[in-house]
């Protein structure tokens, strides 16, 4: 009997703000067979494609793509806010609703060579998941594989991301904004 | 032949300021073997041990710790700063150097009946670790143990949290601080 995975994503409306209806997986990866399965159904996308790293963005992309990195036995790259990686770093700005953020990947981390699948826990409307398929790029390195947990298909980040060429996985997706 | 996993961690002189070694992990993530053999080494010596769930100190903590409680089966439970988690939480403050800060989980995640794994990168003045096994303790699970990549012995941390009943492992030790 397989899990439903999305049973165990809590909706939490108004949060954080008036009329967003917030899909928290936190109550997804404390559910010990929820989170494993997660993980393995998104590795098992990946495996046998020569995937070198995973890359996962600051914070709920790291617990998800740490699972899944050492699931297909590749190396984990965290991708940060500015300034709190310790080493050499390369960055990318990126739009917000109101001004600009940036993320950040050490330099020496990834290049030529090397394929890296991009992991969030959720794409909205694609704006960091863009800015970090654009950094990973810039080293030389081929990102063309981005998956997240969940997607909201209504915002159209996924299909922006289809549009740079990448080809975009989810565990699952939910109506509304 | 085992893994050097030591020679796997990064020194970066005067980071965050001068006169400070400050010991990277990133690149033991990023090598695939140090950071499957880095989990699988902290899984094993919990494993068998009744955890129920293993709790990560954002941020580099999400890392190792989704690791372990996949490794072992377990629930992730996220540790973060204040303001970051979207449901009902409960909050501990911390003393830094100069000023306080807070550290919180959501407010049902754990309590009677669990047995909770804490879980960062690092262990330096073992304040955010202390606070966190308050934290948790005040739900009413049981957190007796907690697990650091690194260790580092001089700053005397793992002094500080054995002394609130806590059994420590790291993985290896650096001198200095």
């Amino acid at each position: 009997m397989s899990l439903d995975l999305k049973s165990l994503v809590r909706t939490i409306p108004d949060y954080p703000k008036k009329g967003i209806l917030f899909r928290d997986i936190t109550t997804l990866i404390e559910h010990p067979e929820g989170f494993r399965e997660s993980v393995e159904q998104i590795a098992a996308t990946y495996r046998g494609k020569g995937i070198t790293h995973v890359a996962g963005i600051e914070a709920r992309g790291f617990i998800f793509g740490a699972g899944v990195a050492i699931a297909l036995g590749a190396g984990f790259v965290p991708i940060r806010k500015k300034g709190k990686l310790p080493g050499e770093t390369i960055g990318q700005n990126y739009a917000l609703e109101y001004g600009v953020d940036t993320i950040e990947i050490h330099a020496d981390v990834v290049g030529p060579g090397h394929k890296v699948l991009l992991l969030d826990d959720l794409i909205a409307t694609g704006g960091t998941a863009i800015a970090a398929v654009g950094l990973l790029r810039r080293t030389g390195a081929i990102c063309d594989d981005a998956a997240f947990v969940i997607d909201l298909p209504e915002i159209g980040g996924a299909e922006k991301l289809r549009a740079e060429g990448i080809t975009i996985s989810s565990l699952m997706a939910f109506d509304g904004h």
